[in-house]
Order: structure tokens, then C-alpha cells, then sequence
């Protein structure tokens, strides 16, 4: 895939990606992280300004792209939205953009309004990736889920997948399914009935002939990859019900013996008690790693639509 | 002018900049556009820290200077208003400043008192630029703004200016009236009779024999400059009659035809309706150009404030 | 003392410290102060992360310690708490600091609990500098302090020091007065009798044979060094006995021709009123630089902790 395909490209949306175009992510990064751990250090980027513009907090993606951008001996500036003015939240994103293009090489863009990446790439002649647009996309979240996952097995194909808790609000694994339809997988849906995957998406996953279980059972014991999200309590009405199936889905150390060998247990983070602290220094814990994924995932990102060769 | 006349100096005020010294900072600006849209990255203040104390909000300036420093491959540090503690809050600004001479090589400061940056100025060694001090003063906006129509027009001198919208309460256009004092250029201020020049300012520039028109008619068919302003609602006691008035001077495709063929629109941004974004893709916007100028303005004075030659 | 000593060590408390530790510590940021002051740009932290997570506003102790990692040609990455999201507040100190390890070299944390710093650090495999939990620790002021003292006479046995004001709840003055348990000085505690040195630290101090006055008379005729602190308004019921307690401590021009040629007056800063501006231009205030000694000393600590050899 040549330089000139990613160069100044907008990443939106992960399902603007084909299959093709994730795996030469998947594989750029890789190069990225040897790269990052060699003991020279990388100035792929150096001269060139990221511009981190945060209208809702997110201090964990913010450090991530800041912690990318001057891993490769680039530069950083931005807000977030603590310090924003009330004159400049009358300003449209569109305008914010276009004055933050006369600054900066590429833009992050982190804002609570659906399609508000999209709107604010429109304009624009440098590069902008969507760092989370409210409920919609994250697509740097759903292809640092796939680095990690063929990082660990080499591959994605023929892997059985399990996604854990809040699977009807849950930005990630809703992101993380679109992605899997173009590779060929077994996806386990657990989670309260309340809280299914729409029915939505499960079809067209069907569709593209995934094979698709639904439980509200915490039915792992298959599982090459177990993806835990948290449970919100703000969507049950009724606390008790909240409580009790919050339990019903905590990975802790019951659950380790049903779980296959190698089974790797992932979580977008923060947690809260979805995943026990007895699980951190289990052989399958890799929820800490996953994060640290997301930096040479980034990294690999910022030079192919800055147009750096690598 | 020499580097010396420069090195050490604070900028406080633009009624401080003789002739000379505006003409001058517009040509250094002028030589430091060169040298960032050059490929071959600016190191000038490498190795130098610049603080940026930000006691009112404003991203946007902050960003500027910001990308200003590291565009000269130098370093920022500092605080918004944001994060300041009720503590650092009971401090006088002449104690943080003198902290902060311990960390940095120079200083922006923002803060919505008028004549804190002269104050804060008094005690220090090392050079402060003023970022805006509440009502009063933002040098660095009124140079940019005078480098926008230098580089438009190559000269300053027999221009016809048209200032339009809030022109009591304005800073930017009050600054840049101070400047253009020296200066040979008409000047047209149009404004509902509420929000009029204020007549000290007006007979200033009378005094300086600057030949100045005031009307309430969007008339600006003689204009080369158009400088448009935010007419804000808190003006008004009357909401109807501030609905009235900001329709009257909103720019938009229909006074496109009553421009002169090479007039250029400028605005100190953010706008909210007083310019129509159709007018953005004419070749009159020079808005977002006049932001993006910023930043060679800046890097020209950070250099010269920090006896850096270039 | 062994590089390999220092490398990875976490930095929690003062009291963890040697004699040994500190003296080298002081003489390790002399030798930082000299590679500062010279024109060469040092690059010891070339390519490496310093994130600083700053649970807990303070602009002045961020500020100093992102100069220090700037100025040894490094980069900085964190928060601080006003962009912290909801949803992060909910994770452990643990789990986020567990990330973190994920994007820098060294972490330097503020916290509002005590004993965080302490906890934060046991998981990790990155040193962690605490920079102030709670009423707690803060052990880089105090190695600052130490420095001045001896920067100033060239040791730190032998002299009389005079801690005036809040000895009560003051963390400053009760890290200082633990640091010179090893040191064989004499300590004078002014204090209102409201606000005395807490007894246990007093009968320590005695135990190592410090020799310890207490008064409530500001008698510092015999110190070599005064160190001021702040008397804090909340820790009075009555506000009148809040006044007359405040003016009873403050260090002015009246009480100059009481001080020893050469004593030095510090404070950990911010002042209110306790030191009177007009000693600021005398030979005896040491404020201001003991602020700016934090650079040195924290650059040292910086590069022992990761492993770089000066």
C-alpha cells in the first residue's frame, strides 16, 4: 500500500478501513514498536506539531497520542476542555479547525457530538483523526484491540472472540465488531439482557458469514480473546438489578480454571471491578499492554497521514 | 535596528512601538515566514523555555505562541486559569512572575486585569510579552493584524481601512487605531451609534491628520482593508434592538459586489454571525490567513526579545 | 555513591533518605546547577518521558519539574485535575499509574491522600517522584531547601536555623526539620503557641541530640537561616486572633537590624504577608532563588532515578 494512499488521509471511522488498509496498519505498527524499543531514538516526526484538541476530557487518549507524537521527536499543543471559553465554544468546529490548521501538522480531534470528526475534516488540508466523537467512533481504540490481539496469536483469522458486559452502549466493542466483520472469526456476545449487542449489528455480522453466538452467560471457557467492558450504572433504573448483574459478569479468580491456556483477557480501560486485581499478574492479563499498545499504533498513524516513510 | 535595542525588552503595548519599530517587526516577521515555509526546520531557540501564565482563558492565543516557540525548536511550560490553585490565586503577580524568571527565558502573560502586564514587567529580568490584559492591550494581535494588509498590500501607507462592528469596546480595533496613527491610511469606522470609536480616539487620529470618516452605513465600496468585529449581546439592554443591529453589519455574499475587486476581509476571530461562511472560500477572506500570521509575527518577537538573531 | 543505587528508585519520602543519600543529591545538583548555567544545551534526558499526573492542583511545583525534565532536553506528558474525566476519578491510583508506565520513563505524582505516592509506586517498574501527598511528604522541597542552605554556606553543620510560623501543620518545615536529624544544627521553632512544632518531632529531634529552642518570640538574632511559612487563616476559630498572630511573625524592615550580617531568609512560597516585599531587594532574602534552586536539584533526581550518568 503506497505512502501516497495514507498521506493527508482523515481517519474517521474504522469502518472507512478495508481489510487491506487494517492490516497494513496492524503491520506498520509492529515495524513502529521494533522501532520503539530499539535504543535509537526516533525522530520520524521531529519539526512537526500535533495539535490535541480535546472538547470533552480524556486525559488517558490525550497522553496516548501526546506520549506517540513525541516518542517520534514531534511536538505537541491543544486544549482540553477545562480551560476552553465560553467565547470559544461559540465558535464552530469548523472555524476551531481551520485557525488550528494555520498552527499545527495534524490534529487530533476529541469532541462529545456524534460526527463532529467528520464535519471538521471537511475544511481542512492537513490530516485529522478522530480521537472519539461521543457515542460513535474511536478508530485508533478499535485498531490498537486488533494490534493486541495479532500481536498475541499472529493472526486474527480463526480466533474465537468474547465480548464481555455493555455490548448495546459500548462504543469499543461496537467499533471492535465492524472491524472483525472482514476477518474470519467466532464472536461470543455476553451480557445482560438489558445490555445486548443490537440486533442491528448482529445481523449484519450474520451476514457476512460470522459466526455470531448471544449469551447472558459467562460462557468463556472457548475464548482465545475475552474483551470485558464495564457496566454502567446509570443504564439501570433499578440499582439492585445494576448490582446484581454487574457480579454475574466479573472476571475474577473463579473464573480462571474454565478459561483455555492461552486466553488473553483484554479491557479498553478504565476499569472499575469488571476485572479483579487478582487477574493483573495472571498470564492472561492484557489489558495493561493493550494500553501501551495504543502508542506505536499512534505513532504508526501519525507518520502515514504526515506522509513520513518508515 | 540593532539586537540590541531589542534583547531583554518587554512588550507591553503597542503606543510603546515608535514607527520604526513596527516597520521593523514586520520585516523580521516577514523574514521568519520564509524561514518556516523553508523545509529545513528553525532551531533559533533551541534549548530556550518560554512560560505561558494564563490567568484568563484564551486557547487560542496560548496555542499561538505555543506553536510559535516550538516552531523555533524551543520548549513551553506554564498554566491556564484552569488549573491555578485558591492558593497561587492569593499570590501577587510581581511574586509568580519573579518564580517563574527561575524557570523560563521569557514570559507571555495573560490576565484580565488592565496593566498587568506592566506591572508584572517591573521586577523581572527576563523579557515579557503581553497576551492580552483584560480591555486594555494585545500587541501581538496588532502587529499580526498590521503584517496581514503589509503582506497584502506590500505597504500600509495610503490604504483605505474600514473598521466595522463593536468600535467602543473593541480592543483589537482600538490597538490597531493606535498603531495606524503613524501611518498614512484613511480610516472609516462603521458602527450602530451605540457602539461608536470613542471620540478621544477619533480626535487623536484627526490630530495625526489621519483623514477619518464615522457612519452607521456598511458603506466600505472604497475599502481595501474591511476589519470586522463581534458586536456582543451583553451591549445591549435592549435584546431586540441588538438583533437589529448585528443583522446590520453582518458581511455576507450580498456587499460582495460593492467590494473593490481586491479588498481583503479581516477579523481578529472568533466570529460568530457578523461574517457569513460563504464569504470563506472568496478570494476577499483573509481571516484565517491573518490567524495563521501569528505565528511568524511571534516567532519574529520571541526571537528579538531573547537577543536571538535571524 | 553507585549509579546503580539510584536507578529505578523511587523518590517517596525524605525520611527514607541517608545522610549519605542527600549530601549526594546536593552535590550531584551543583554539578547540574554548573551544567545549566554554562551555554551548552545539556541533552542528558534526550528522547526520554517525564508524566506528570497531578491529581491535586499546583502550577508551581508542575511547572518546576517540567522545566527540569525540559531543560535536560527531555519531554513531559500528564494532567492536572481540572481536565481529569469522571470516569477516570473512578479508577485506582494503581490502574492509572500502571498505564501511565505504558507511555513514560519516570512519573512524577501529586495527590491529595496521603500515603498515595507510597502505594502508586509499588506496582511499577518506572521510578515515581512524589511530588506532595497530602499533609504528607514532599520530598523534593525539601531537597531544594536543603540545597540553598548549602549552596549558601558551603555545609549545613554548624548552623542556626529559625523556622517561623505554622510548625503545627507546615509539611515544608516538618520534612526540613526531619532531613536535619542527620545534621548536627541547632533549631530554633517560632511559632504561635497555637500553631507549635507537633511534641513527637520535637523529642525526636532532641533524641539525635539536636539541640531545639521553642518560643513564641520572633528572637532570630543568632540565625543563619530564618525559614518563614505561611499562617494559614482556617486554622483559627477566631479571625481577630488570626490577625494578631499574622502580624506577630511577619518578617519586615523592622527586624533587619536584628538579623546576623549574613542570614538568609527562605520560604517555600506562595507568601501572603509574612515577608513584606521590601526585604525582597535585600541581601538576606534567598526566596526566589531557593524556587529557582528546585530546577538543579529536581534535574538531578530526574537523571539519577533513570539511570543517567552526569
Amino acid at each position: 500500500m503506497s505512502l501516497k494512499h495514507w498521506n493527508k488521509k482523515h481517519i474517521i471511522s474504522i469502518r472507512d478501513f478495508s481489510r487491506d488498509e487494517i492490516d497494513f496498519v496492524l503491520k506498520k505498527s509492529a515495524l513502529m514498536e521494533d522501532k520503539l524499543s530499539s535504543s535509537k531514538p526516533v525522530k520520524l516526526m521531529k519539526g512537526r506539531i500535533l495539535a490535541n484538541l480535546f472538547f470533552e476530557p480524556s486525559t488517558r487518549t490525550r497522553m496516548s497520542f501526546e506520549t506517540a507524537m513525541k516518542r517520534l521527536g514531534g511536538k505537541t499543543v491543544g486544549f482540553s476542555v477545562a480551560e476552553t471559553t465560553s467565547e470559544a465554544k461559540g465558535e464552530t468546529i469548523t472555524d476551531t479547525v481551520r485557525v488550528v490548521e494555520g498552527y499545527a501538522d495534524v490534529i487530533v480531534l476529541r469532541h462529545p457530538a456524534e460526527g463532529a470528526a467528520r464535519v471538521a475534516s471537511e475544511n481542512i488540508k492537513i490530516p485529522l483523526i478522530n480521537g472519539g466523537d461521543g457515542a460513535n467512533q474511536h478508530p485508533t481504540q478499535t485498531l490498537l484491540d486488533l494490534y493486541t490481539i495479532q500481536k498475541e496469536y499472529k493472526k486474527i483469522d480463526g480466533l474465537s472472540i468474547a465480548m464481555v458486559g455493555d455490548l448495546k452502549y459500548g462504543r469499543t466493542v461496537h467499533s471492535l465488531a465492524n472491524a472483525l466483520e472482514s476477518y474470519n472469526v467466532k464472536l461470543t456476545f455476553i451480557s445482560p439482557r438489558e445490555l445486548k449487542m443490537p440486533k442491528r449489528m448482529v445481523n449484519r455480522l450474520r451476514d457476512k458469514n460470522i459466526e455470531v453466538k448471544e449469551t447472558t452467560k459467562l460462557n468463556i471457557g472457548n475464548a482465545d480473546v475475552i474483551y470485558a467492558t464495564r457496566i454502567q450504572r446509570e443504564r439501570f433504573p433499578d440499582l439492585q438489578e445494576f448490582e446484581r448483574v454487574k457480579e454475574a459478569y466479573v472476571l475474577d479468580e473463579i473464573i480462571l480454571n474454565k478459561l483455555k491456556d492461552d486466553a488473553i483477557i483484554m479491557h479498553p480501560l478504565p476499569r472499575v471491578s469488571e476485572i479483579s486485581p487478582e487477574i493483573d499478574e495472571t498470564r492472561h492479563a492484557r489489558y495493561f499492554q493493550q494500553s501501551r499498545n495504543g502508542v506505536p499504533v499512534r505513532m504508526a498513524l501519525l507518520c502515514l497521514v504526515c506522509g513520513v516513510d518508515f
